[in-house]
């Protein structure tokens, strides 16, 4: 296995990728769909922005290059527009900003404006935690309604209260991808609209809002677009709704003219009204590195190179490892650029895995998580990732107390 | 006068302090209130966690240290509990998350719950706009009604109708602060609750939020907390209202077990229910850095230099440059770490200081502002400030084209 795997990626048109990034010695990471890997030119483009820009050019590097600045001001639009063709999107359809929770909130917030007379925010059970609570909050204001169903039975929920339907595009445990085009058809007709969370979609699986006719979309900074630990989110509002878009979270940088100081808030044009607060230039400097070197890289060759990577790991698993039992779709076409297993020890084991160096996770109550993030994961990684994962369930190594005490995150 | 301000900082116990903060070369830097210097232990810290946390670390960078992490999900109660203590808080009363604009929406929304039946949220015309926005949103919503009552007469718009005062401690254009025990008592007395903007006050002037019996409070991070651009913001709520805390921006990192991914919201403790997504790992600990140094100069030093500072250089303005009319309040102890002069070419004269490496800054329409942060300013730079503003005033050297061109920022 370990041989074919080094021929696949003697034969990988993104072999010479891997290593812009930074990755520890020892260290199999199939975890880059909960925190992508570090790109080397991060590094250094942090520190500039902390010794010149901010350390040297201070308060003057909000202004424009021509002003001398180092253009502060424009970097959520510019990140933005560079993230936008990653999901299909035009530049100026998109905004990096906030989390993808709060923004999550503004646009289920800005769905339900322009929906008169509806107030039910439909989504499915088991959805990630933050879309549901997000809805949630909404609820308790009496804004909105939670309106729940299952995948197989959403389209027929999909009634003359619904103002939204929100859904993660790729399942967050499951990494099941809805199909976007056909699933926002079939909510448009109903009279709704879609919103979709591409946390687990953005730079790892072919995205087109644009020919979904998608109306709203929101994702993670930190994932597959190597943002860095709490990285900026992003959120996404079709062109033709920037007219009507309103959104609560009404801060200064989303004014039309925030250094006018007017005491009565008037929108920025389109997207720029999502801005709410002074935009975190640490962040969405790293955040831009990332974004940029998927943007190199390239959406297409990303997404078969993930596909080739999660059928080689799934392959070996159902041919060695028959008791563990797949939760993703098999099909690849069908799935984000993950694979969950489930395995009544899947805690232990995934703690063994990590004593091994071998980095993938777990989601309550008993599922092991594996990402393939194609920009630097290996066919290799992969072949040893499946040696490794055999012998501790095969030796019964993840059976010991230290792999069963829980930890506060993975 | 310059050699009476080096007599000045000579004698000044702080002075030790200003090589701990990267300033450049041939600059004059009187704009920390906003944004504040480099502290040179940033530069460290930040490289430490890009390299080592993310980069070597990756996910596990999130577990607590007895589990090899470094914490991180701990950084936003941590980097609060340390602000606490410059505010008259106590730790576990605040949290460092989002902005100053998204924690103002929590905490209307949170005090909105707790009155119901009142729906006016009363603040001031002329409040910092973000301010006023955060308001508007809820209004557009349906949940609030904005009240705009002149300071002279605030308290007597003290009606049964106003759930929460909100108001900035210390105003951003002209440094007058407001009795912080007086007001709350007042509005309290009306029945209302306080929500304080610290985003001028906290690491530059005397606050005591315990003291003032305050409700809620939020401030900004990198402003004289020295946080960086765009740095993450604190929010604030008295212990008493822990109970009843309920804000709209139910994420899950505010969620009592986050990663027991419940599809039911439930609340974590206190000000953690507060927390909404991912927290921003650079920011957060880019400000702590900030937060230690100002904490280990020490409030008292502080706020007597800041008006040492203010005073020198107030009452060499009134003797030098009488056409400069202040706008701030004359006594020290009734205004922030700042002053501002009304002047017709005051934009312009900004422009000309910049040129020559004075950065202060102009506020709309005709507002020329200083700001004078003790943890760095000298007397020396106040007294070199002044020889440059009378030359720029009294030679006409603002008078040109270049100087009258609008940027986006300053």
């Amino acid at each position: 296995m370990l041989d074919e795997a080094r021929m696949l990626d003697s034969a990988d048109p993104l072999r010479e990728y891997r290593a812009r990034f930074d990755l520890p010695e020892g260290v199999i990471y199939l975890d880059g769909n909960s925190l992508g890997a570090l790109p080397k030119a991060t590094k250094t483009r942090v520190a500039e922005v902390v010794e010149q820009e901010w350390g040297e050019g201070l308060i003057r590097s909000w202004n424009a290059p021509e002003k001398g600045g180092a253009d502060w001001i424009n970097l959520p639009q510019r990140v933005g527009g560079k993230i936008a063709p990653l999901i299909g999107a035009k530049p100026h359809e998109v905004i990096a900003c906030d989390s993808t929770s709060v923004n999550l909130s503004k646009l289920i917030a800005a769905a339900l404006h322009m929906r008169p007379g509806r107030k039910v925010i439909l989504s499915e059970p088991g959805n990630f935690p933050t879309d549901l609570y997000m809805i949630e909050g909404l609820e308790k204001q009496g804004l909105a309604e939670q309106g729940l169903a299952s995948r197989d039975a959403i389209i027929e929920a999909l009634d003359d209260d619904v103002a939204l339907l929100l859904l993660t595009h790729v399942h967050y445990k499951t990494g099941a991808m809805f199909d976007m085009a056909a699933v926002t058809k079939a909510a448009q007709d109903a009279g709704a609209q879609v919103l979709w969370d591409l946390s687990h979609s953005g730079g790892a699986v072919e995205v087109d809002l644009t020919a979904a006719n998608a109306d709203f979309a929101v994702g993670c900074g930190y994932k597959y677009l190597n943002g860095g630990p709490g990285a900026p989110a992003y959120a996404y509002v079709a062109e033709r709704h920037h007219g009507d878009l309103q959104q609560p979270l009404t801060g200064w940088m989303g004014h039309a003219q925030p250094f006018a100081f007017d005491d009565a808030y008037a929108p920025a044009p389109g997207v720029d009204r999502l801005l709410a607060g002074t935009p975190p230039i640490l962040g969405l400097s790293a955040l831009e590195v990332g974004v940029d070197l998927i943007a190199e890289i390239g959406m297409g060759p990303l997404v078969t190179k993930s596909r080739q990577l999660s059928e080689f790991f799934r392959k070996a698993v159902s041919e060695r490892l028959p008791e563990l039992e797949l939760v993703s779709p098999t099909d690849p076409t069908q799935r984000g650029s993950q694979l969950s297993f489930r395995h009544a020890e899947a805690y232990a084991i995934c703690q063994a895995l990590i004593a091994r160096g071998l980095i993938g996770d777990f989601r309550d109550p008993d599922v092991l998580r594996f990402g393939f993030a194609p920009a630097y994961v290996s066919f290799e990684d992969v072949a040893l990732a499946i040696e490794a994962l055999a012998e501790i369930i095969e030796t019964g190594e993840w059976d010991k107390p230290e792999f069963k005490q829980r930890a506060a995150v993975t």
